[in-house]
């Protein structure tokens, strides 16, 4: 007969993690430095602070529409957050900046870079919620970062790719990998919908509350690179660009989710999640978006296709690829960043007068995207396979959605 | 006999929104431009950042104490403010920059321009919540903001009026419009107080949590438009005044509170709302106050009066005047703000010397509140009676206040 | 008979809060004024509006766990930290500020002074938390300052210590009057726990907001003194250890949590508090950290200290020394701030050469302690004797953690 409680992680959760943190911890005194001279710093902090709410609030908060999740979907995206953010540091310092003999060098740039890579494992961490334990969860973000950030040193030492460009792919790599890893470790029980895998209307407002910190500060992460590299010009272009398409995104995505609503009514987790989908196309498009309209036209049509793809493509990828998504990052990562990617390309080749030039650009171009998502899902499919692992004590199909599988909820937790 | 189910908004919603959608992309196509060479940037960035959370978070969270509205009141807010700012860099634009034939610039003062039209379109907004639909919303946002504009242009042209003075009586036309609004459009059937209209100590914190972050951030509200100029004097002085004013005004209005409660009890909602009052009146005085016991005194008058007003006047109006304001704007807004036009004519008066200079002073500064006045009522009324018409489709007496009407509650939204 | 409803506050806390107000606005109209050219006010500006929102959104939202205390320890964080900062610029500038026969200047490194001020007297609240009413918590916090302050001149006159360090004892100073005046004021009649003393899951939630706030902002808690006086290599340092310090002291509180449970199950409290401990013992430590991973080791040691503290002293401070300690304080700020001090010391005298320096240097480091030790206990029995008196209508055993007490809970309150 199966257990009746949730297995206890008592014997893996704090081994993991405490070992981890000492390797960290090591790592980081032989190493790691915190460098000095940097002039400018009291311009980017400011943005840098816009990044860490995001990182570590909107995208935990983001996942509480779960109403039996909540406590998970914050706590667990901190503690993976806090994880990758040191992990990303050292990985980004050994392998994509060039330093000699000296130490990797702490400073703005690098924890902006490092909370970037905590955002693309939490989107893919975003596929798996609810579905697998914090060890499993913290697992496949290092694995997520790494493979990233492999990627990213791929992209720039073989096609010399700019940095910029190779980074905001974090949305494509982050989404494939989530989806890739949801497809190796498909549960029978729990299709077609979880019996917990629900929203309440006071979740609801904790989750409009994570995302729209997420949509508010978009604009800082798109530019936060620009800022550590005080480009004022690009930045204040990515700003701008990145305000008008969330705008028209949110309008949009509203509009569209009462049009496929029989009943003219609108969804709240498609205004919630494809509101963000402008932030993305725009974020993937940057560098060839000039004109405020063609911002606006692009959020437009992110959050159009964004919604279209939440509302009837997610329940199709679970019938028919044996994939479930729980939050939809396919639709709000995947899809729009492909999208953005078109948009560079058409707009690149619009741009081009040598037709020779614009072929050869073409091919460059999808080159880059065809690495990314190989790469992205030849990590995921390694990742799940090493997460089917029984030693890591999966939960039941019971406990999945479930705060009470991890957490003390007695109602006198501050007395025990 | 009268329809079981809230109207089908699946005609009017999306037709409306992307059509005006459609339109300013068009307008910004041929209008609108991304301005280079701004240098400081980085300075104005953090400042509108925080003007960007109050008016996406703080006003739609304020509006949660609702308890069966908070999809409504966050997610309105949200898309009615994303409307207003994309209307609102175009008809600032139009009217009140000088440009000869170039683009009209989007730069980072016309962003935080636009936002702070699209909170006074939120305040006019804040007496209708809950009694009309959201095509309602945004068209009374939209003719909010042009109405205020033009009176901005008026003052500006005809009267020589400073830009950022004419700006920050953006409370008092805000709350004027809507409470005009809200007289026109009187419902019978909802006095006195609507069986949803009520408060749960859950969505208590929802509300105070959004009227935090107005609290908090509202020391850069009034001081974004002198970021924007690179007054720092100026911009520093606003910034300590508003601080010192809100914290007396905090301590004020629980204090008036709980003296007007026969119990000796506090009610949240004159703590929350009223708090606010100091900000709003220092703001239409804030050229004057130069000592801080002048902020002091500014902001303990103020939340005097809003607590009395809010306690007293707000059941009153409804009663007298069939006009009757969800959020007590014109309590927190309307009459602070002609608090602090009295304060500065006062002010005004002491400091002149010369009878004659004193009595012209007046009789100019009379006329700016009787032209800001009058437009509001004038573009109230009108608003009032466009709305009237039936062919957008208002909600019945029963779903006021009510989610049901227009967001889908089923409990798996995420998987439909 | 004993009375049925809570005492009523309506000749007590109006008249207290407005009398208070009244003074200080006195105070300021003969002692303060806005100070003129401060050059560098857009750098500072951003962080300071962080410590703003841990102040006045984070402390308070962070006591929100107590699930029927929401609205008050929200609102009366509020009122006590608007009280305060007033209380603390005036204090600051008459005690710490050299200034002839000039007025008290406001700014903002004054205004970042106070909010510190203010962050102390609401670690000391949250040991009574509950227990009072909000005229003895505006007392005790105004006591609170006072000490605070005075004992930094003490030091900073007789011991000649930096002001930098002075101010960062503000949590052992906080932890331990609060600890004091708890032992004064301790009830019989609320152990070992009160009923109303509990969680729920969705005050978890706003709790996790209010932690999160203070989680993300800590750096710049911790760095604001720095920035005010532009040493740009020093708070680039305290920003990046105090980032790492608490990223490892997530980690480590959720493990140690986990091992301390014996079904292996994470408890809430621990992480939201714990995690905060890194903050505290870098903050206290900061002028000799230097390597990203002593920051690091000071992160994991605090958290692991104050969780073990957490789950195994705080109990056991009420049933030895009668001392009920709400919001655990004492584990939070008390004790890693006292391990921050104990690493200064031992750093410090790795890092000496000679024998004889470092001798002295310990007696100095040790005088600083008890001094700071012994005025906190001194004061907090005073702040507890003087709140004993019943003139200030302390709220009955039953009433205690219970927003009926002081709030109007009626559903319709936006309509009375």
């Amino acid at each position: 007969m199966a257990p009746r409680y949730a297995p206890n992680l008592r014997s893996r959760l704090p081994v993991v993690a405490l070992l981890l943190e000492a390797c960290f911890i090591l790592l980081f005194a032989f190493f790691v430095d915190i460098s000095e001279g940097i002039e400018d710093f009291p311009h980017i902090y400011a943005v840098f602070q816009d990044v860490h709410v995001m990182v570590f609030l909107g995208f935990g908060f983001m996942a509480t529409f779960l109403v039996r999740y909540g406590f998970s979907s914050s706590g667990f995206s901190l503690l993976v957050a806090a994880m990758t953010v040191q992990w990303a540091i050292l990985m980004h310092g050994f392998l994509l900046v060039p330093r000699g003999r000296e130490m990797i060098a702490v400073n703005m740039q690098s924890l902006v870079f490092a909370e970037m890579y905590a955002a693309s494992s939490l989107i893919a961490m975003g596929t798996m919620l609810g579905k697998i334990n914090p060890v499993h969860l913290l697992i496949m973000a290092l694995l997520e970062v790494t493979g990233f950030i492999v990627n990213q040193w791929l992209l720039q030492t073989l096609l010399r790719v700019q940095p910029l460009q190779s980074m905001m792919l974090l949305h494509i790599f982050g989404a494939f990998f989530g989806v890739m890893v949801s497809c190796v470790l498909y549960r029978k029980g729990i299709e077609p919908v979880h019996e917990k895998e629900k929203l309440h209307s006071k979740s609801g407002l904790f989750s409009m509350l994570g995302t729209l910190f997420l949509w508010i500060f978009w604009p800082s992460f798109n530019s936060a690179y620009l800022f550590s590299l005080h480009k004022i010009n690009a930045q204040f272009k990515t700003v701008c660009s990145t305000y008008l398409s969330l705008a028209v995104s949110c309008v949009t995505a509203t509009s569209i989710s009462v049009l496929c609503s029989s009943k003219g009514k609108i969804n709240l987790a498609h205004v919630q999640n494809c509101m963000l989908a402008g932030g993305v196309t725009v974020a993937v498009a940057i560098s060839v978006i000039d004109q405020p309209w063609v911002a606006m036209t692009t959020g437009l049509s992110a959050a159009l296709i964004s919604t279209l793809s939440f509302r009837f493509i997610k329940r199709h990828m679970q019938m028919a690829f044996d994939c479930h998504d729980t939050c939809g990052v396919l639709s709000v990562h995947g899809i729009p960043g492909i999208l953005g990617w078109c948009i560079h390309l058409i707009i690149q080749l619009t741009i081009s007068d040598d037709f020779t030039v614009a072929v050869r650009f073409a091919v460059y171009h999808i080159t880059i995207l065809l690495t990314t998502v190989a790469m992205s899902l030849a990590m995921g499919t390694i990742t799940g396979i090493l997460l089917k692992w029984k030693i890591w004590r999966p939960p039941q199909n019971r406990k999945c959605f479930d705060d009470q599988a991890y957490w003390e909820v007695s109602s006198q937790l501050f007395c025990t």
